[in-house]
Order: structure tokens, then C-alpha cells, then sequence
């Protein structure tokens, strides 16, 4: 049995979601805050989160041709304004430098908060020919924001992200790459973190600062909030026309590239954890999570014990699984809360019994499911369970989902449903601003994005009913 | 044969070795200057040597037990000075942050030259009890520091680097932490950048702000110059006391933790640069070579050669080889350039008349040797090369750099080897910091390192005279 205290020093989710969250994440030691006002420190074990993310989505990337690369951290002033429409989205919510090596300096900068400016600056020198293009690069960067409020991996004024930036030669071939992107992002929270997510495209009030589209992935919170979880912008030309990106066609004539840009951030982590957590803690898809299995003895002085539990983890090491053993002095029961609070996917419990019997017991994390197994199997069906537990909990999480999508046709229908059984709610619009600030107003509900799958729930826009236009998802969101 | 016309783009190293740096640099793609005033690009090229170091030290890293963290980019002006010396070396060189979101701030915070200051405000509260030691944290981020000159990879106002900073419960065992990273760094340089180093000791005059005791690793350049490749700091408890670092011992008593810290930058791809490079460009060590092999097809106009070429790509990628064929209209000469250019370590030629013979040509980057090579040997030939290849790089280093390590016993013969044939100049040292600043205003060489390896030169200090305490590495440094 788990103990218990390790447990009740967390709030249940029932009680409060946001208390929950917050001490999850401390209770796992995945972040802290810092005495640097609004800015968080990423402890070993949310930063191996952070890693292995890092390294899997890369890997996508790369498949698909992008490549890394590291542009400056600041943006002098005059390079930010040359965009009008994000300056005005930025500009407000960045962070100045205005003094280096005690001296003022003649222009000052702001620490990037996202670096479309930059990489434009960077292209107009770098791009020449039809032949330099297409560019596909991407960076790994922290990014700043001055935000007010501080939330572990949701916001906070300095935060990880990554930001790919590209330039083509044809308004077809960055359309096509900004969804091909949107669909890389789909498929990795789907496949890697089993969060199912909708894809669409937001509305001009919520699309980026300088886009001509923003689509956007959309996941549902276990509390029923959505998050925003990632987004690919279609800039069109109109970057290239500020900052006079032109290259030489093969028809030898000069012509401005179309761009695209599209990040995710840390937010992902907060994501996870508000899908697939539970009152016991943190609850990580095998894929990425740093310790995939905790071995953790019984009886652990008796004879041979620790040995067996040792031999055991090296099996499986050999097998490329992540893997340590709790050898220290705890009682089994404080370690099990512990593994199960860091939301390690399976234990292994191994004892002196066991191990005359030639066998052990696996504990999934997700579904709390013991079974034995025969130390000679050890590897396949850890192996096995791992797979299991990440498509399973892909499966719970879209079922969670499905049963917090509502339908409304009227405003009454939606509040009601925001105030009682909180989720996405899918309803009608007339294309109106409008009316999507008085669905705001009203019930501080935001248009999550007009998903590629439309249905046609009315023929009316829910908050003016006049002819509707789009299918929008509807949500609270962090 | 390779077409002269690229290689004669670039100066040759006889005629002006820095010219010669920034033509490779710029001519291989490595990076690029900004329109922001002492901030570089990474190129792809140049990104993606730093990916390949960085996962390689980084397992190193993780096999001595250190975990990678994420702190913030800023520091609140009374954090930084908080420790004396440390404050007094950084603080004229920080950029400092004055505004955010259009509101100045109540305290200017700068961005992070270093991070030792963050990392003792969270350790003051991360660390309770002697369970909490050691701590073993390294995180891999951007700093800056307000420098007046720019060269690439050397000197530039942000770059790129790892810090590692760890907490201890006695001085010996943080002792034997700096030592420890010391060692994996030369270990690094040597078998991944085929790099030899010399270890050993900075005098007071060059250790870092704050620390008991620096150690560094130190290499020579191509041109006889030194380059400070990696440095490990004993802080002993200085910073503790400063930031009240105490954690509770076994015997129930109140103790300071001791401290250190270690870092490598973007430097060592400098470095990388100005060791191997010739004058046809780069030259990479396999190991740290984005593309290891580059298959050049000749006369691939003719049937069946871009199809055998792309089959043998296909057969290297799956033995683990990175490679890549060039297929562009370029002629073949062309492609031999350019590969030479990016220090492509290994070309594999394959025209019609191979193919009939069964058979390709491999030309090795370092040497320029040329073997032929039966298809059905392709894979484990290549590998062998490739190995050989990152061997005799270190040899030849190695050589280079012993050729152009002298003895000195007076000023004169210093002068004399350091103005006709510089390198490194082994000399004794009475240990006072008048005689370095001495040599360093006379002849622009300062001391190095006190290396672990002493030798007796002669009894007396080659400045002044008097009894000799140290043997001294000096040398012109970047």
C-alpha cells in the first residue's frame, strides 16, 4: 500500500484544480519559484521532461527538413518597429535593456519576446535566389514576457520554447508548410504526451500579432479549461514587404517570399499534467517521462535483495528502458507515494518471496493495475505494459474529452454548460467580432479556433443570430 | 581535382591567420554577423557542430551524476552583489534590464553574465540537510557580457555555453568535483575535437571573480596562439557564507556548503576552427561532423549513377554514418570544394566506370589521401576511416603543438620565441603578480596555467630573479 501522507499533502482536484496543480507541481519537484519576480526555476525532473520533448519533437523537425539554428536574444527598438501590426501586439509586454557595460546605449533593446524581427533581418541579407530557398530553421530559446501573473509551465515572463521560422517562394507552399507544422504538433502531443487535441484556425481577434491566418492544436484540461498547446502562423508576405525580403525568381524577376512561423512552449509540460494527473500526483506518458520504471525493494535488508533489484535494473537499462531503483532507507510504502507522486509509469516490487518464486509484481501508475510477472519476461512485458499505458491513456484522455464537448445553440445553453460541466463548447458564429466579445463579456468564454472539422450545429450565430459563418470551439482557457 | 576558385575565395593562413578565421567561418557557413551590435547568427552549419558537442559532453555530464536545471536569464541587482569580488569582475561588463511592459522596474536586473549568484539563492533554499548534498546541476543557456570587439565563436556580447554548479558538504569533495570536471573537459577536447590540452592551475591574477582556485584547460592555435578552452572553479565556502548556504550535518550541526562551478562555450568550435583548418577550409574531427561523409557523383548525367549514389547514402545512413549526397548541377570539381570548405571529413567518389568496377573512391578531408574502395566494403571501410581520420587528427594536433612548446629561462629568450616562432613558452615564476603584469606589458603574454605536470627550468623566476616557486605556461591568448 502507498502511504498515505505523501498524498494528503496535496489538495484533491475535486476541491481545487489550480491548488492541486500548483502542488503537484512542487510535491514532484518539477519547478520553484525564484526570488526573480515572475520567472521560475526548471528542476532536474521538469527539465528531463523538457529534454525529452526537446529531443523527440527535433527529431520531427528535422524529418521534415527544418534546421536548427541561434539568433541573437535581444531586438534593437527600431528593428521591432518595423512591423506595424506586432509591434503593437508586443511592444507592450516586453522587457528593456538600456545600459551595457555601464554606459547607456544609443538605441535601446528589448530581450526577444518571439523573433520574427530578427529572422526577417536575418533573411533579407541571407536570401537572394529562388535557389536559397526554400529556409526552414528553427530554434531552441527562451523567450520573455512581462506578464503579471506567475503559473508553473502556463506563464511566466521568462519561459522555453521553440520557434521555427520559414521562408518560400509561393503563398502555396507556406500555406502548406504552416499546416504541415500544425499537423507535426498534432501528431506529438497525440503520439508522445496522449494528449488528443482539435486542430483549427483562430479567429482574426485571437490570431498572432502580424499573421494573415494562425491555426492553432487545442487540448482540454482535466478541469475542463482549454489550452492553447500550439501555434502555426501563415504570414502571407506582409513581413517581407516591411523588411524588403525579395529574391530573384527563375523567371528572373524579383519577388517578395512568403513566411511562416510556428512555436510551442513548456506550456506543454502544464498541459500534461492537467490531462493525465490524479489526486496521488503526476501521471507521465512512458515517452517522456525521465524514469520510466521504479524498481522498488520489499524488505530490501534481507538477503539478496538489493542484488536482485540491482540485476533487474541493469536488464533492463540493456533493454533502453529508463529505469533506476529506490535502494534508500524509506519504507516501501513512502517510496511507492513518491514514485507515484513523480507519476513514474510502472513500478516494479520485488521481495524476498518473489524472488524464491522466481517472479515480481508490475504496478501501472495510469490505472493503478497489478500484475505478476516471470522475472524471465521481465523485459518484454515491461516492454509491453509501457506501450499499453501510453495508448491507453491517450484513449482515457480523448474519452474525457468527447464527454466535455457540448453542443449549444443558444447563449443560455452555453453558460450553463461553462458554469455546470465545464469543457469545449461547440457552437455557431456569424464571423462578427462582435459577437465573439460579448460571448467574452458575458461568460468569459474565448473562441478557441474554428476547427478544420466543421459541423453544422444551427443555421444561426449563437450570440446574434444572424446567418452563421463557422463552427467555433468555444472554451475557458488558461 | 577540386576547383580552385572556392578555396582561393579564402586567405591563406601564412599570409593572415585572422583573416583566414573569418573567411572559413563565413565561407563555410558557420555564422553570420547582426544588425545587432556584437550578437552573431549560428547558421545551420554552425548550429549544428554545437548540437553534436553539446549531446556529447552532455552524456559525459550525466555519467558523473550531474543534472541538467534551467534558472532565470535575469539577476536582480542587489543578487549580483552580494559576493564582493564576484560583483567587482562582472558588474562593468552586464547588461542590465531597466523597463518592463513600459513601466520601469523598482530594481534594474541584468542579464546573466554567469550564474553563480542564481544558483546560491536557490540552493540557500533547496538545501536543508546533508541529504540534500551534493547537488549536481548544469544547465546549458545564453549569457552576456558587454565585450567591445567581435569575432566569431571567440569573443561576441552573448554566446553560447554550459555552467555547471555544484554544492558539497566538505571542501575535499568539492575539490575533487573541480578536478573531476576538469577532466572531462580535457577528455572531451582530446577524444571528441581531437584537441590536446594542457591542465593546470590559473595564477590569482587570472582566476575567476570569486573563486579559491580556477583551473583551466588550455590549447594552442594553429597560428601559436593560446586559447583558454574550459575552466572548473573551487569557490570554496565564499559564496555560501555570502549567501548563507548551510545545511544541517550527520552530527546535528549547522556547516557552509562548499561550491564550484564549470563552463565551456561556443569557443571551442573557435577553437576546433584554428587547430585543424588548412588552407582549403575546415577541417572537422568525424565525431563532431554534422555531415561525417559526402557522396559526390561523377558524370551523374549517365544512367544508373545518382540511383547507385543514393544507395550507398542509404547503406551509410543505416550504419549509423551521418551523409549526404550532392546532386546539384554543380560540376564535380565544384562539389569537391565546397566539401573541402566545410571539412567534410570523408568523400566518397562514384562515376560510371566505378560502378562497372564494382568500386568507389574514399578521400580523407585531413590528409587528402585517396583509396579505392569495393562497394561490398563500403560500410566497414568507411568507419575505419572515419576512426583513423579522428585519431591523426589528435596526433597531428599533438605534434603541432609540442613543435611549438619552448623553454625559456631569460626575458630575451621569451621575446625572441614568442615574436619569431610563438606558442607556448614553459618558464618558472617566483609567484608574485608584479613579474606577470611585467611580462604581459613588456612581451603581451600572460600566464596561462601552472600546469599539474612540473618541471624544473631552472631555480629562478625568468622576470625577476628570484627564487622560482611555479613552472608557468605563457603565451599570446585570444
Amino acid at each position: 500500500m502507498a502511504d498515505k501522507k505523501l498524498v494528503e499533502a496535496i489538495t484533491s482536484m475535486e476541491e481545487d484544480f489550480a491548488q492541486w496543480y500548483t502542488d503537484v507541481v512542487k510535491k514532484a519537484e518539477l519547478m520553484d519559484y525564484t526570488s526573480v519576480k515572475g520567472c521560475m526555476v526548471f528542476k532536474p525532473a521538469g527539465y528531463a521532461i523538457w529534454e525529452l520533448i526537446q529531443s523527440q519533437m527535433d527529431a520531427r523537425f528535422k524529418e521534415t527538413g527544418v534546421e536548427n539554428v541561434y539568433l541573437p536574444m535581444f531586438i534593437p527598438e527600431s528593428l521591432l518597429n518595423k512591423e506595424k501590426d506586432h509591434v503593437e501586439g508586443f511592444a507592450p509586454e516586453v522587457a528593456w535593456v538600456t545600459h551595457g557595460g555601464n554606459a547607456p546605449l544609443q538605441e535601446r533593446m528589448c530581450v526577444r519576446p518571439t523573433s520574427e524581427t530578427l529572422f526577417c533581418d536575418f533573411y533579407k541579407n541571407d536570401i537572394q535566389s529562388y535557389r536559397d530557398l526554400p529556409k526552414l530553421y528553427n530554434q531552441w530559446c527562451s523567450v520573455v514576457r512581462w506578464e503579471k501573473e506567475t503559473r508553473p509551465f502556463l506563464r511566466s515572463r521568462e519561459f522555453l520554447w521553440q520557434e521555427g521560422h520559414t521562408a518560400h517562394a509561393t503563398a502555396e507552399e507556406a500555406e502548406e508548410r504552416t499546416i504541415q507544422m500544425l499537423n507535426v504538433y498534432a501528431d506529438f502531443c497525440e503520439e508522445v504526451l496522449a494528449i488528443p487535441v482539435i486542430k483549427g484556425r483562430k479567429t482574426d481577434k485571437e490570431k498572432f500579432a502580424g499573421a494573415e491566418a494562425t491555426y492553432t492544436i487545442e487540448a482540454l484540461m482535466h478541469d475542463g479549461k482549454a489550452l492553447q498547446s500550439g501555434t502555426s502562423h501563415n504570414f502571407g508576405d506582409g513581413f517581407a514587404k516591411a523588411f524588403g525580403i525579395q529574391f530573384t525568381d527563375k523567371d528572373n524577376t524579383l519577388k517578395y517570399v512568403h513566411q511562416t512561423s510556428w512555436g510551442t512552449t513548456t506550456r506543454l509540460i502544464g498541459a500534461m499534467i492537467m490531462v493525465h494527473g490524479d489526486d496521488s500526483g503526476l501521471v507521465l506518458p512512458p515517452k517522456v517521462a525521465p524514469v520510466q520504471v521504479m524498481i522498488i525493494p520489499i524488505q530490501q535488508k534481507k538477503e539478496g535483495v538489493l542484488e536482485t533489484a540491482a540485476s533487474l535494473c541493469d536488464r533492463l537499462k540493456k533493454a533502453g528502458i529508463r529505469v533506476k531503483v529506490d535502494d534508500s532507507d524509506k519504507s516501501p510504502g513512502w517510496k511507492f507515494s513518491e514514485q507515484e507522486m513523480r507519476g513514474i509509469p510502472l513500478r516494479v516490487e520485488i521481495g524476498p518471496r518473489d524472488i524464491e518464486e522466481g517472479k515480481c509484481v508490475l504496478a501501472r501508475r495510469d490505472n493503478g493495475e497489478k500484475v505478476e510477472c516471470s522475472l524471465d519476461e521481465l523485459e518484454t512485458k515491461t516492454a509491453e505494459l509501457l506501450a499499453s499505458i501510453q495508448k491507453d491513456m491517450l484513449v482515457r484522455a480523448r474519452a474525457h474529452r468527447d464527454a466535455h464537448t457540448y453542443t449549444a445553440k443558444t447563449m443560455d445553453e452555453m453558460q450553463k454548460i461553462l458554469d455546470t460541466t465545464p469543457g469545449f463548447v461547440k457552437a455557431m458564429w456569424c464571423g462578427e467580432q462582435e459577437c465573439e466579445d460579448k460571448i467574452k463579456e458575458v461568460m468569459s468564454a474565448t473562441s478557441r479556433c474554428m476547427p478544420f472539422e466543421q459541423e453544422q450545429i444551427s443555421d444561426v450565430c449563437v450570440c446574434c443570430g444572424r446567418p452563421a459563418k463557422k463552427m467555433v470551439y468555444w472554451g475557458r482557457a488558461y
